[in-house]
């Protein structure tokens, strides 16, 4: 199989530019990698002024070498990388890495040679990793085209984890950490600048290769949504588990990540709905990513959230339970029949799940085998917790135990069997042969156990194909609150009743054809948030009412807002009951238009309830961002009100991210807050409509 | 000193009841491990079938020791313990720790023979340890007195960290997971099945001990509140940080803890709520209190929420700024002229906070400490997060490194701080040796400092003694909303105007006279929810919809409870505008009456808004409630609304509060949902009172 990366990947020769002989310089380190690993591919260092380099033949330059170079490495001076670029082209070099810094990181110099490195490579059909990359490994092929000082400390064992990280000293780290939990690596690749080659392409490389079983990236941004969606759809494809990382999360992550690339952060909440779309479990710190990558690459992924927890210590097995309930797991516990039959084993044995041998077990410790045995047989799990304490630290103990859990292990050999214990090197080694997943602390191992649950879980049904439905273009850019219910309600939004009014006499009036109470709110092409400006008003309830609030509220605006100019107000009946949801959409600069649904009304920003996903979304997409967020709670009767019309509120979350979707070209945002959910439809009771170009 | 408690942690001499040769049988155990820890008081075994156990000579029976002997441990069967007690007693011994199983956690067989031990025992003026216990260990004194089988993979090593368990497996596991991290302890103690002492008394001791600086306390539930909080009174007048665990707070958790002690988990929030009065910091796993007692145990505790964060990745700059700004932190940037010095040094140098040196400093990593002490110079930081990468594995980049980083850390000997690296064994001893704590991960380093900022920040103002004020005693035993209000209102309480009507006529002519519009809620002494009844209408503006709502209410809350009985309705001025706040109180079995404030009105369970403290609290102390709670966000003018009188609503809180305490003694609980806090005041909308007794 060919991949438009296997000249990076795995190439069938390579040259070092820049190739020095001390194995401390980065000129060296790739050369001594190469050795040390045994790489069967072509080897040519490239130094004007030395015959050979680390006892390998030299050239004085790349066109010096007869036969042909799938892949250069270059290792200069940033100042000499474009040269070195151009020599490669001339030489028909298929792909090229750039370890080199100095560019699109070191302002504007640096990222006009980055742009001149692109457009110069991409002349010449050369793919570029880089630059400022810290290079990448792939030990199936015994490739080491990196200089990472991490391999001095810890060479990797081969495996089933690839690795894409944007930054190389983030990735080496990870790397070494992982290294020291006894991770098996497939390929590591770190992009650097990605002036070309980027993390989205690396994992979908990385999802067709078959060496690869678990897929780690770590980002900062993404500037190309497109090749992101591309390369997790083909990670789902070919139902490789996908673990990510993205930090610049908080203000001061935010602030970091921006002295530190050139990548934008971008909206953090758009990133992981595209995320949880694909079915990728988004860690939280480099140890999760290594338990979570740890436990998919050792164990068989749960195919469900029901664990089995079994347990020496009654304490532990409480501390299990509340970590996974915490993390959405549940705990079936066993039928009494069960029960019964381990407490005929174990008198002191107590529990239905966790169950706990207590030290009851101590002088035949296959008890506790029978008693896990007895469990499994009792229903269905997912995954099962074994709690071992101290016993494989005595012998003794250990060898009461150790064949029956094997044989019970075997007995279950498509369930993931988790065990928490303190052992030695040794043992974890054994366990991990026989295929278990080995933790010492309960609570991470329950952690990593509800993360595989998810990407065990079957992936959510693909967003459907843009349907055979018509488009729903919107008509001309209205300007206010009314001109955007118009056009809205044109395609199919529901609006709560209401009329335009240019005078008290006309809001009276309104009131009275309506019926009382009314709510009033300003009517103005410059006011976006009339509740701040004044010009929102609830409960009139009667033509006095309704007439002093008209001049009250101009009042207030005027006030507030001098430069507004008013076109008069909007009077709408003020329905009663129901609950206020959020409905938005927004376009992501990356990703393009996304929906938001959530609590609605003054409480938004305060809840911050809310759930986003790529428009368009269908009804039962909807529905699932609504069974999401709390206030989804709250419309199906939340304490004696009636439950609400959720069909025809899905339909109005669908149409919505419909109209986003169909003009993405010229609509940034429309924002319906709120909508009222109630039992007889669901009904906007305000629109703002924002286009590209609007002054924020 | 002397101390009750000092038979139990430093008896001048032991015997073993029921003492064996066998160093792996319970009563062979303490023997060896007393020799092994070379213990310098007497030790008597007693077994009437030997002459000599593990070499030391034997006795007969307790009786045959002519020497006092201060402590007995008692390794017998269960049925031979009640025997074995009455020979400890007529023998003058002081304190007792009793090993065997199968008393209050066995049934009630057991929880009988349990009383009599205790009876027993305090009869004779004896200290009890267990039954069920594992024992204890002091480390300063030499004394082992257990059977942990943990200790056979792990020998302490002697430091400023004191465990006091209520589970001996727990702790014990925890103790694995502590020594594989290098902790040192001071003493352990497991205290089971606690017929007389309890974890909260060994705190008590563990606070005037000597050689313990940070306390670490696991417990599953807690059976008498005055202890503990006497306890954690004592730890935070002898400033040492408290540490603790609860598990039991799932449902599947709390399950398993009732299977697995005769303890009560108890309301949860209470317990935290108490925890947070005494500055306690609640671990969430045992990996956690490992981080945090060993951060707390190695480095000085950081006495505010400044931390400065120097990388040699940027990457992971970000990831730790993140966790840090998750946690709580603030991460002070330097200023420009510190940054301009930085650059200077180190052109490649990027940030202000996180500084990253970038690899710009590989060959001169002295360029690091440069870096870090321009940093420091900048502006007062509390906590100093050094990244590291691999460093410490190239001995040449360490000796460039090591002298300077560790001058600069004796020149802020005062600041703690910690070191995320990846390092063998050896270079971690030498780093903490210097007074840094060093992790792996950078999300656990930054998780315990915050931890460790929560433990070193100076503890609130203990809640104010029982002030000078009158009591607020209640009259009578109100049934109904209205008389609840009533009597409320004697004490102080501010409610919205109201008036009874038993009649729509009657309903009317309240209306008119409070307002409209007005709301109408059913009055029963049987309805406590009259939402889910049917029987609270709003927003009632005339006349006709007042007498229309009178009859159809009645006919709603007939079908729905036709057992209730009626005594008319409630008419209430309909306040508009303002902020909806739960108040109320609950009598904590363990603790007594805790006061609660949340978010108000229906949203109170589906947000789960709400912050607990004990009873009474002042005016300053609501303030501190409400501003840790969301809804608390609300009251000072959320979106163009006015500013509420946080004054009056923190006065209705601390009257409640105090109305809660001053009627423990029949009151069970108070409910203010909700309440509207307004800019003119804050009144109550309903009222309901609950006492001790009543029917759930």
């Amino acid at each position: 199989m060919t991949h438009p990366l296997d000249a990076l990947f795995r190439p069938r020769s390579v040259a070092v530019i820049g190739a020095s002989s001390d194995p401390n310089k980065i000129g060296g380190r790739p050369l001594a990698f190469l050795k040390r690993a045994g790489y069967r591919g072509a080897i040519y260092p490239v130094n004007p002024s030395a015959e050979r380099v680390q006892e390998l033949a030299a050239y004085p330059s790349l066109a010096a070498i007869a036969a042909g170079v799938d892949q250069a490495i270059i290792a200069l001076p940033g100042k000499a990388v474009l040269a070195a670029v151009d020599d490669c082209a001339a030489s028909g070099v298929r792909a090229v890495q750039v370890f080199s810094a100095g560019f699109g990181e070191g302002g504007e110099d640096g990222q006009r040679e980055q742009a001149e490195l692109r457009a110069r490579a991409a002349a010449a059909g050369m793919r570029v990793l880089g630059p400022n990359s810290l290079g990448l490994f792939n030990t199936a092929d015994s490739f080491f085209g990196t200089f990472a000082t991490a391999l001095d400390g810890a060479w990797p064992r081969p495996g089933s984890v690839g690795v894409a990280t944007q930054s190389g000293a983030f990735g080496s780290y990870f790397f070494g950490l992982a290294q020291a939990r006894g991770l098996g690596f497939s390929h590591f690749v770190a992009t650097g600048n990605e002036c070309d080659v980027d993390v989205a392409e690396c994992v979908t490389f990385l999802a067709q290769d078959a060496a690869t079983r678990v897929i780690v990236m770590a980002v900062e941004g993404c500037k190309d949504g497109a090749r992101l969606i591309a390369a997790l759809g083909a990670a789902r494809a070919a139902a490789k588990p996908v673990i990510a990382m993205k930090v610049g999360v908080s203000q001061a992550g935010a602030r970091a990540a921006a002295t530190h690339t050139g990548s934008l952060a971008g909206e953090d909440r758009v990133f992981d709905a595209v995320l949880a779309e694909f079915g990728v479990y988004r860690a939280q710190s480099l140890e999760e990513i290594v338990d979570v990558a740890y436990c998919a690459s050792v164990a068989p992924l749960p195919r469900g959230t029901r664990l089995a927890v079994i347990t020496t210590s009654g304490g532990i097995g409480v501390l299990a339970a509340d970590a996974a309930e915490a993390r959405g797991l549940e705990l079936p516990p066993v039928g009494a029949a069960t029960q019964a039959a381990i407490a005929a084993l174990i008198p002191l044995a107590g529990g239905v799940n966790p169950v706990d041998t207590s030290a009851g077990i101590i002088g035949d410790l296959s008890l506790y085998s029978k008693a896990a045995g007895a469990m499994l047989a009792d229903r269905p799990y997912d995954a099962v917790l074994c709690f071992l304490a101290h016993i494989g630290r005595n012998p003794a103990h250990w060898a009461q135990l150790r064949d029956s859990l094997y044989a019970l292990r075997r007995r279950h050999a498509g369930l993931p069997f988790i065990a928490v214990l303190l052992a030695d090197t040794a043992l974890i080694g054994e366990l991990e042969a026989e295929g278990f997943a080995v933790f010492a602390d309960p609570t991470r191992a329950v952690n990593a156990i509800a993360a595989a649950s998810r990407l065990g879980a079957a992936p959510a049904a693909a967003a459907p194909p843009a349907a055979s439905r018509p488009p729903r273009r919107l008509a001309g850019r209205p300007a206010t609150e009314a001109d955007a219910k118009e056009a809205l309600a044109a395609l199919g939004i529901d609006f709560a009743p209401e009329q335009r009014a240019g005078s008290a006499d006309a809001a009276a009036a309104a009131a009275a054809a309506l019926g009382y109470p009314v709510v009033m709110k300003i009517l103005s092409p410059d006011i976006v948030h009339k509740t701040e400006a004044g010009g929102v008003a609830l409960g009139l309830a009667s033509d006095t009412a309704v007439r002093a609030e008209y001049a009250a509220m101009h009042g207030r605006v005027a006030a507030r807002m001098p430069a507004a100019r008013i076109e008069g107000v909007i009077v709408a009946r003020q329905l009663g009951g129901g609950v206020e949801v959020l409905v938005g959409t927004q376009r992501d600069p990356v990703f393009g238009p996304v929906v938001t649904v959530g609590m609605g009304g003054v409480m938004t920003e305060l809840m911050d309830d809310v759930t986003l996903r790529r428009a368009p979304v269908d009804e039962d997409g909807a529905r699932a961002m609504l069974e999401a967020t709390r206030v989804g709670r709250l419309l199906c009767g939340f304490r004696g009100a009636a439950a609400a019309d959720v069909g025809a509120l899905a339909r109005l979350i669908a149409r919505t991210s419909e109209i986003a979707f169909d003009n993405r070209d010229h609509i940034a945002a429309i924002d319906l807050n709120p909508v009222l959910a109630r039992h007889d439809g669901a009904h906007a009771l305000d629109a703002v409509i924002a286009f590209q170009g609007d002054a924020a």
